[in-house]
């Protein structure tokens, strides 16, 4: 059956590009153009935000194949922040790009099933449901453990989303934790690793990756190509290539081709990285 | 120098009281009597929630030194939702209650600056600066190691705020990470009970606290007597207590005589727990 990788894989081939941009607006980066139409309230910054993100996707929808706002550089305005948020999601969808919700969500069970609601499930009134921000993917935290995934998981199921969960983040002190070697030799970004591969084994799609996936940083080619042969049926959202300093020939390794030959000579169907 | 811990102990002594109730609405649960007052739209459910969430408040303000907001529960209402969470922020500060946001966040160094200015910061606009939820501790995620933690503990030095860190939380699979053993016998919760240590070295109070300190869950009695003694400089937040199996007797564990003396038997001035 079909899930959401096999969509974006569509996506992506259509494109013939794997990259996703980023929706991370900074206020004081957006144009005097834009900016000088409203209010320097959060209101006003809101619009200009919905306004530049607009822009940018009709910049490029017919190049790329997805979109990630981080929701963070939403929340810092509020209410209206998130506004621009749902708005920015909105139109990404009506431009046919696949969003990634960047919002690293983690917690006990019943709250990450209000997370998951929010983001790829539906939330319900009475008899009545409503859809909120309804992305095709979102970010998730694993140090909860199971608990925490497992509702994410069933709205994957049940809506056809899917997760990326943090293995291995392309910040610099990641290995503080994600790095540190446990008894029996693994490490715990391997063993976040064996647990995505565990809770994305009954949603694998047509082109055999499963909807549970996986983040690595591109900042990190080591372990990307050892995660690459570990979770061959996680698609990977690989951060850290551009600003972070991740190199084309970083984000190389964590490349496979059909999701069957996994070397870094051919790159014909590619993974996503961003 | 009084740090956001001593405001805190001040209240919990002052109401002779170190009980914190968490602000979850379930918009099921919220009588009849205040839903049938509003639309059951998304705008509706956030107007009910407001008024459940004042009388509330409005009940126990003179009992309680702190409520503990989930964001989850408002962030599956979308915008409303969170002009919900903001509006109950805002009431609880009004009745001079100190304000937990629970909403675990945890990113790369400056998307967590993001996410802490929405929380405890200010977030700048042009020239000026806007507080937006400006809570006096949000609790975070440390699977990103020290660059996610850092621009959190920045805002709490310049602001007078506090973080509470994930070290170890009360559901079932939280052991699939957290009790991981290391190489050097020490397991992985432990390691984060060193980095808050670290974290938070400059950050101590007039009652010896510092405003970074942790999240220990009240369903593991054992740990939570272990990290007791491990973190003497840090205050705990002890979820689990009540729905979710954790008891009086578990949560004493966690609980020390005036930052000074540490045993279970006299309980004079109390660490909170919820």
């Amino acid at each position: 059956m079909k899930n959401a990788i096999d969509n974006l894989i569509e996506k992506i081939k259509e494109k013939n590009n794997p990259t996703v941009i980023g929706l991370d607006p900074r206020y004081d980066m957006i144009p005097n153009c834009i900016k000088n139409k409203y209010g320097q309230d959060l209101k006003g910054v809101a619009d200009a935000i919905i306004e530049f993100n607009k822009d940018l996707i009709d910049a490029v929808y017919d190049i790329i194949p997805a979109v990630k706002p981080q929701i963070a550089f939403y929340e810092m305005f509020g209410v209206e922040g998130i506004r621009a948020f749902e708005e920015t999601c909105k139109y990404a969808k009506s431009k046919d790009l696949v969003v990634i919700a960047d919002m690293k969500r983690g917690d006990i069970g019943t709250t990450a099933e209000a997370y998951s609601n929010a983001a790829i499930g539906r939330t319900t009134i009475g008899e009545e449901f409503q859809k909120i921000f309804d992305v095709e993917f979102v970010t998730v935290n694993p140090y909860l453990g199971t608990d925490g995934i497992k509702p994410f998981v069933e709205d994957c199921k049940k809506y056809g989303k899917g997760i990326f969960v943090l293995v291995k983040t392309s910040n610099k002190s990641s290995g503080e934790l994600q790095d540190l070697e446990t008894k029996d030799g693994e490490k715990i970004y391997e063993k976040v690793a064996k647990l995505v591969n565990e809770w994305g084994k009954d949603l694998i799609g047509e082109n055999g990756y499963s909807s549970i996936s996986a983040v690595v940083g591109a900042t990190y080619p080591e372990q990307l190509k050892e995660l690459r042969e570990k979770m061959p049926h996680s698609y990977f959202l690989i951060p850290g290539y551009g600003a972070q300093g991740g190199k084309a020939a970083d984000i190389v390794l964590g490349f496979d081709e059909n999701g069957i030959r996994r070397n870094s000579k051919c790159i014909k169907k590619l993974n996503m990285c961003i």
